[in-house]
């Protein structure tokens, strides 16, 4: 059968989601776990990889087995064998047609910013932190500049191996929210068909240059229009990324927030 | 002159408060950092120790130095000195007669409890976690017990070498919130003129046990009434644990929230 898992994991620990030699990974940790109780090797297939530090709450992978247990029960059990910083949200048995990377729809990253005079401890890896204050307003207008199809190749880093750089952002929201600490906090929601490589962190960088009064709206439409990393240049830090949620025709974790 | 800090900390990474050797502590991370902008070995006297996991976003320490620093300055100097999950938020002169720990008016500790049915990576080293439903208004009624002053003899682990076992708890709330990640959570802050050893701890693992209904308000007048560590048990685990404020006459920060 074919087994769909939903994942959580805090990026810090690890060198990201993709398997390396000698190299702590969530694929890797997870791999180990599903060996330990299916006895075998199993390798894990995922909506995407993610980087090193980056965050998820809502990844999604699946992998083929033929063991006994029943695929709802493989969260609980591999949960035994997995490190804190990795949990298995759901699992449930999918159809031999469904794959974790090509049947995807759509993704929903999150990036997260702090603000506050002091570098504030408690968030060090869960948010990516500036001194000056952001004024969310002028970002969510900014925004509405990336929404719909658009040619997205000023905003990625090298390392895209994709065939075309068309993308279509169907959601980008911006609030304004309390952290867990105490100061303030922006929140970027970003939900497209796909993503280039560290596109989410570049347009973060550039909304908050827009929030804080470095760039403008019309420097936005610039840069998109320009279709050349060299329009863009920053990147936020992977600390503040989050993959919230991977959309699929059946959605096996359709009733799970 | 002497310098107040205030200072916060993510206590994943310490092996808690205190110097101790060969071991990673927040006192050591920045005496070290003291050292290396004052020059010359620097002690540091905190309002309290903290144990391994324990965090805090109002620590208080002070030091004497000869520097001629600026008070003021010490915070954004120290900080270029500090690890991530150590920051100073604030330093101020302060008179000579201020003394961290017996200065103290107050202390106010946070201790945060995650539900979830399967265990959140994301919180894996910032809250208790709980797959069982919790009713905060039984436990909000339980703590009303509490309020005030009592001999809590029956809430403490071995290691107090207290004289007396008295002290006034003039504020505990239990609020439902909503964690960073997604799920319910329930937060219980404590003020109180002085604690226990683990007593913020135990409280904790009392009020859970109420709010699953394991125990009730009943168990709870039993267990004061007690006066005996026999009669609670249960200590809630140190990473929910956070100290949130320390209170003094002339208050160095009482600006910051």
């Amino acid at each position: 059968m074919r087994v769909a898992l939903l994942i959580e994991y805090r990026g810090t620990d690890f060198a990201g989601w993709q398997v390396q030699p000698n190299r702590n990974t969530v694929q890797g940790a997870i791999e180990e776990a599903l060996r330990r109780v299916c006895g075998t090797p199993v390798a894990l297939f995922a909506s995407g990889r993610t980087d090193a530090g980056v965050h998820a709450v809502g990844q999604v992978a699946h992998f083929d087995t033929a063991s006994t247990i029943p695929a709802a029960k493989f969260a609980a059990v591999l949960n035994r064998y997995l490190p804190p910083s990795v949990s298995i949200r759901a699992s449930a048995e999918v159809d031999s047609a469904f794959h974790a990377r090509k049947s995807a729809l759509s993704k929903t990253y999150e990036y997260r910013i702090a603000v506050a005079p002091a570098r504030q401890a408690m968030l060090w890896d869960l948010a990516a932190q500036t001194p000056y204050p952001v004024d969310s307003s002028k970002m969510r207008e900014a925004a509405q500049t990336l929404i719909g199809t658009h040619d997205f190749a000023s905003f990625r880093t090298a390392g895209s191996s994709a065939k075309t750089t068309v993308r279509t952002i169907t959601e980008l929201l911006v609030e304004a929210e309390t952290s867990v600490v105490r100061e303030g906090a922006v929140r970027i929601e970003i939900t497209a068909d796909g993503f280039l490589y560290n596109m989410v962190r570049v347009i973060a960088a550039q909304l908050l240059a827009v929030g804080q009064g470095r760039k403008t709206k019309e420097d936005m439409e610039r840069i998109l229009a320009a279709r050349s990393r060299a329009a863009a240049k920053e990147t936020a830090p992977a600390c503040g990324l989050c993959l919230k949620r991977v959309r699929y025709p059946c959605d096996p974790f359709d009733g799970i927030r």
